[in-house]
């Protein structure tokens, strides 16, 4: 593909710009006063593809724009649908950040900015890889449907319902989506099992009003400290969640998979190092990876109750709330976990306090098949974009989305992932190194042609 | 005393509009942007004892300054130290006030402002006595040394360092101090014994930033959960603190005290719908008086950690922390079960995890005989204010500095509380009742003249 290629090598600085024009917008899907932003970040995407000479919509939902464009139609060629999205996490704790997370910045070849390397940087590899195409030769060698949506970091609910009603429109061979990382620097990576997750808000009520520790405490339940009893009833001190049956469905590690795993190249000491953490903690009888992979979960996000300023107050608060999920893995049933916690929080609520729970989204963990020719396409591309062969890993994060297009579509995922594992995603100062965005591009216009020969 | 009484039937709008005026300064002393509001509140007071005539000094300290000032002195007349604080508790939760927490304003008889009760209103109820005396007799029938601090409410650090340094300035026969409560509506009271207290921030570390939950999650040591855990093991579902050692101190509560509280006109059913909980909770085998008089406990007033926002934002924290004490009763050492209690973080604090705990101030609890001349002169003086002779109640609340009295100049403190235990002390819509304030007032003035003639 020489002209491609010296299409992409010519246009490195535009790449780079159309880039951090799009991390400008502080698209916070969680935040509801960035609403404007959301929709302005979708209309940047529709007159970029419009100006490519792709057909493309905006469609309203009940929430966040879903961007829909469709490269011009080649009769007889395989019909790829990539999805991302253009929504990013909230940018807190603001403090932490080295540079704004809205002003992208380079530093040692890598951009700063929340949404760097998810999904904006990410993302905006498969439209540039249009682009190239679009430009040099007028057309793709593939049908290519771009479906970019505003709500993937608050749970995808409208795109679920858009799939649902417009399953004929999407209709496609294979999914693409970047939104993963690399095992590590030069270690490109294709992705086939994701965990899932199922995500809530633990709000527990005990006084009206917050009250006088002294005149109060010993005679009223504490709900912070009720909070603190419930959280830690929810696991064990070896890492077991203590949810009713919470094991009982999950896939056990095959020896091929835990064979597999150890063959990687991952370096203990250097993941103590990038977290900052003088040892790792998880369950018995599972290597670190395992645990980030094939191991389902139990985290707190947040924690809020009291009197959080400078100094001390006596108070005894009438209100404690917690963020929590469970990651999950294949076979798990989200529903069925939820009906087992449901019961489970029921039991540890004590006497004196009032208990709500708020279900966030959820999706289950997924695999994918390896021996798919979709999959030596995408392993070839990335041998072309990298230089390198991928290796076959699995991740501990959740795309909810792969699962709905398993279930709705019928089709696999390519989860073709650009980044790298110290890219800070959802943490302050994410980056996304800048010769891995060039590899992306030239990886996913590679891929068109790979798919193309290939069916 | 017809000619005081008069004084002060005749000035009840102008001591309403003393308290106001004082109500309105924003003296936050555990807040140091307020550093400039504590500074006005303390010459308020100034300004107004050098208007009465008294001999007056704003004292400086490595803190907030304090108020010191003398009566005219009286040959062979017992010296009474009244102790007061012109310093609030913050006013969080914000939203929570009906009316603005610094905009002092009448409902129903009561007065609601942050401090006042809680000891603007308290306190000056001996100031305006001092006031009536001096401008209807031109002098008091004792002296009088009025002691007002601006940092009860942060330990009163360097109180105690005054105190230490001036014990012959502060030499006298007794205390009074006015920072509790009656014990129930119409039913005055005076408070012998108070519970200690002992306060901590405790703060985890985690990774050295906050991690992707799906990526990290499973490998990574949640310090929320840390938290949790660690909090929960600090007090089992009875409601028993798990600090080892921590009764072995306790003083047991007499058949006879247990009685005399049972005499008292509780009324359980109204606790629970003042407070509003459905049921109480607490160490079993004592009654919600016992619990909240005598009986030491855990409380949390706080918990900090990760993502407190809208929405749902999956991220393992770096950081958690939680502000704690425990309430002592005499006989319990501070120092030791703080000891015992490092002892006790140091086991339950989990692998991964770096703990620091922070040590506010602490105090003793502590009792007073109830058989002297100045309990007697003081019921006496509480008869003709309040039209009934007191009861005798312990409280649940510490007031650090009557230990600091019995320790650093061998005297009693008379608590004498014209509160009342729903004044929201420590809470949004703290309140005073104007009668009581008025009340208040007439029994101090009535004192000086009891403690007069009964040395």
């Amino acid at each position: 593909m020489p002209d491609i290629d010296a299409y992409l090598d010519a246009h490195r600085d535009q790449f780079e710009a159309d880039l951090c024009e799009l991390l400008r917008i502080p698209s916070v899907s969680a935040d509801s006063r960035h609403r404007g932003d959301i929709r302005r970040a979708a209309e940047w995407l529709v007159a970029k593809f419009r100006g490519l000479g792709l057909a493309c919509d905006l469609v309203e939902t009940a929430g966040h724009p879903i961007v829909l464009a469709d490269s011009p139609k080649i009769d007889g060629a395989p019909t790829v649908l990539v999805y991302g999205h253009y929504d990013v996490q909230p940018p807190d704790p603001l403090g932490e950040w080295i540079s704004p997370p809205f002003e992208p910045t380079v530093r040692d070849g890598n951009l700063y900015a929340r949404g760097a390397t998810d999904d904006k940087g990410q993302m905006l590899t498969h439209v540039l890889s249009v682009e190239a195409w679009m430009t040099t030769e007028g057309k793709l060698p593939v049908n290519v449907t771009l479906l970019i949506e505003g709500e993937e970091e608050v749970g995808s609910e409208n795109l679920d319902k858009f799939i649902e009603a417009n399953r004929a429109r999407l209709a496609c061979d294979v999914v693409v989506i970047s939104d993963t990382s690399q095992f590590a620097e030069g270690v490109p990576a294709i992705t086939y099992g994701l965990r899932g997750i199922a995500y809530y808000e633990l709000r527990l009520r005990g006084p009206k009003q917050d009250l006088h520790s002294g005149t109060f405490g010993g005679a009223v339940k504490n709900p912070a400290i009720a909070l603190a009893e419930m959280f830690a009833g929810l696991i064990d001190e070896n890492g077991r969640v203590q949810v009713p049956g919470f094991y009982d469905d999950v896939a056990a590690l095959s020896d091929a998979e835990r064979k597999q795993f150890a063959a990687l190249p991952f370096d203990e000491a250097a993941f103590r190092n990038q977290v900052g953490v003088a040892q790792t903690f998880g369950e018995a009888g599972f290597s670190t990876l395992e645990r980030r992979w094939v191991r389902p979960t139990f985290d707190v996000h947040g924690l809020t109750s009291g009197y959080q300023g400078e100094g001390a107050k006596t108070v005894l608060p009438a209100k404690a709330s917690g963020k929590f999920s469970f990651r999950l893995v294949p076979n798990q049933d989200p529903k069925k976990i939820a009906a087992a916690l449901k019961t489970k929080l029921a039991e540890l609520c004590p006497p004196g306090i009032e208990m709500e729970l708020v279900e966030f989204h959820g999706a289950p963990g997924v695999v994918v098949p390896l021996d798919s020719p979709f999959m030596a396409a995408a392993a070839r591309a990335i041998e072309h974009g990298f230089g390198r062969a991928p290796v076959y890993m699995r991740e501990g994060g959740s795309i909810p989305v792969v699962s709905t297009f398993r279930n709705l579509l019928g089709v696999d995922t390519l989860l073709l992932g650009w980044g790298r594992d110290d890219d800070n995603t959802h943490s302050p100062n994410e980056k996304f190194n800048l010769a891995d965005f060039h590899r992306g591009i030239r990886s996913s216009a590679r891929l068109w042609r790979e798919l193309a020969t290939r069916k």
